[in-house]
């Protein structure tokens, strides 16, 4: 019989789990840096805890099932959001707020696989619930950014571009669009690359956005403004006061005193499809914009009530493991040979076949591991000390302990397989030596 | 609304998520010293290859599910081995051998959840593929050890309890059992504490087990015969010669030279259900026998091949998450409140409210975190130091850092929240002291 692993999900042999390891320690330790705390909850969830949020309309993007026998309906949870908002909702009376948890759980769409978009992924998921204000928003984007730092990317490899719904609104608004249109408004604005320029027009107008309106508009939504520069120029873009992005400029000042303006820029066309955003909205982009978002969130302050649990202010965001991956490989900053990402052995004990050394081996194997050491050996029938020697270098390891008849003396060679120095030594001295 | 995780499955909280992560921390570290590699793969297979493996019986114990539309049937994993042995198959010719990879997934079970039995749990998988031997089996069953070792336990807690297919075999064959009924032997002996001793007796006869051979057979399966003792007893207790058992005298060896031999007893009871187990087979147990296995494994020499790979020796286990939970906490071996796990911080930095300290904080907030450090500070509005200082001290901080009006000067208060001193310091030595 042959199998593969289904569609769209991965293999990690042990390089490309060492990849994926990589990559979620720059997220813990961004985030633990930041005072999160890790949470996680189950790996599927009720059906409607997905549909209360997202509606119908989710269910095909879902993996859903029932038990055999059971009557409830399950799916495999798509994002995090959902389960945190149950699980705040759920303690909300107990629990100290502000909340600041991280999760790095897998999730799962039953989308057609693509390039950066896969049916099972792993995301960083970071959210700070119970404060608000451009500081705490500021706050959430800089662990982002800290982990982005952490593996190597600089303001250079990637942009934070920042919108705020509340910002939006008013630019919409003073524009002309009704008020009952606004939402309208940024679905279109969400979507206008994927569609003709013809039909973004036709649709625009629709909303009370034609002619001069719409030029100024476009013309907002395509400006890129670098922190260096006040917000204000959008607005004089769009021809409104100055005053409606006023957000903007909070925001700005926040970034500023948190070290992060080199990273970020405003970028009003950056909507996030997901209803529930109140506020500040962002996306972390590779610099050339090839690629798909490497991160996206926003400020959501209904959504822990929508779960049965007070209002409470929340802003977080996801950062999934498959472009950042592409971004990194990209860059050159993954070795080719993700092996190399492995912890490497501090000792590989190699016996050269006297019947005290073989009885030795796999004692002193033992000891060094007890005491913390990772130690290798050969599981060959060769006892030829030059073709071990190459398999400790193969492996990757520190030293090489080299057990022969001498051991009977309490004496062992030990060789450096970095300086190629071999010395002989008590078999007493190993320990302190490889814990140096 | 409000909605509960499914039944079986768990929220993890940060106190709950941080005893989790200490579990998997030993397991992993566990895991290098014996220069394991860490593999996973996808959280759902193809159902077959459950059923390649356990037959159709055990689609009633999976989670299964179709996508709409699609034509495949999948599984929520329930174990790692189908999936290890799948990807070993699949790069058999390139892989070096041995294979020593471990696993810390999460796997779903449809059952009903009781005690030390949830639907969705984590299990550590260690598994050596490609070497064979009473060594490489003893090697096996001490990175298992060591995981305990880490968490606390001693050979006092726990027993490792070994039983040998083959050596197991030529008992009941020695005892009559005919060839073709072995296995119904095996089966029974692992079946017969959930039969009355009336049920027991009959099918034991109907396998060959009558009279004086089913005393002496229940004579051998209930002794436990430590590692100080000649397994040989055993074989006197049944009557048969002390040849048939010569696996366990062979593993005897090698786990004494493992430093293994106060964690082990034979115990010819141990069976393991799962019926490709072609050698030496065995399970951690809670030393008082109260609790499930904590964990569980053995040689199974031919599933490999089965999965489409060339034919190849393999030893490995499982141990779970639940079980293992509740004997450390049974122990005193994890705190009252997981809290005490999570990462303390290495400062908390607070205002006095004056505008320059104000300004300041977010600054040194970011800067501290930049360099690595594990930083928190207040979102609350007051400015009352003293109570700021109470927060530091319930976060569980190492130090506070004070900002005051003399931050003007560049000098702040620093407070060691152990010892309660407090000292002024000049801001540019706070981050030489901190890394300290």
């Amino acid at each position: 019989m042959k199998f593969q692993a289904p569609k769209g999900t991965r293999d990690f042999y042990p390089a490309e789990m060492a990849v994926r390891r990589r990559i979620e320690r720059a997220w813990r330790d961004a985030s633990i840096a930041f005072g999160f705390d890790e949470v996680d909850g189950p790996t599927f969830e009720h059906l409607e805890l997905y549909t209360a949020k997202s509606g119908e309309g989710i269910v095909n993007e879902l993996f859903s099932f029932r038990r055999a026998g059971g009557e409830d309906d399950y799916a495999l949870r798509p994002e995090f959001t959902p389960t945190l908002a149950r699980m705040v909702a759920a303690r909300a009376a107990q629990l100290p707020m502000p909340v600041k948890w991280f999760a790095v759980p897998n999730f799962f769409r039953a989308e057609r696989p693509q390039r950066g978009r896969l049916r099972e992924f792993f995301q960083w998921n970071v959210d700070l619930l119970g404060a608000e204000g451009p500081a705490v928003d500021a706050e959430v984007i800089g662990v982002a950014v800290s982990s982005l730092e952490r593996l190597g990317l600089t303001a250079k490899d990637v942009r934070v571009k920042i919108s705020h719904r509340v910002a939006a609104a008013k630019l919409v608004r003073a524009l002309g669009v009704a008020e009952d249109k606004v939402a309208g408004a940024f679905e279109l604005l969400d979507r206008r690359d994927k569609m003709a320029p013809d039909e973004f027009t036709q649709r625009a107008a629709a909303l009370g956005l034609g002619g001069d309106a719409l030029a100024r508009f476009e013309g907002a939504v395509r400006t890129r403004v670098p922190m260096s520069e006040d917000p204000a120029k959008l607005a004089a873009v769009a021809g409104i006061p100055a005053e409606d992005l006023a957000e903007l400029a909070a925001l700005r000042g926040a970034i500023a005193a948190a070290g992060l303006a080199e990273w970020c820029e405003f970028d009003l066309g950056i909507v996030r499809g997901l209803a529930y955003y109140t506020g500040t909205v962002f996306e972390i982009h590779e610099a050339s914009g090839g690629e798909r978002a490497i991160a996206g969130g926003g400020r959501y302050d209904g959504l822990v009530e929508l779960f049965g649990g007070p209002k409470t202010p929340a802003m977080g965001f996801g950062m999934g493991d498959v472009v950042l991956g592409l971004v990194l490989a990209d860059r050159g900053l993954l070795p080719k040979d993700g092996a190399e990402l492995l912890p490497r052995p501090d000792a590989f004990v190699i016996s050269g076949g006297d019947p005290a050394a073989e009885a030795e081996l796999p004692r002193l194997v033992a000891a060094l591991r007890k005491a913390g050491l990772h130690v290798r050996h050969s599981y060959k029938a060769t006892r030829n000390v030059g073709k071990l020697l190459g398999d400790a270098s193969k492996q990757r390891s520190r030293f090489a302990v080299i057990l022969g008849a001498e051991i009977a003396q309490g004496s062992v060679q030990v060789k450096d397989l970095a300086s190629g120095e071999q010395r002989a030594m008590a078999v007493g001295d190993l320990l302190p030596m490889l814990l140096r």
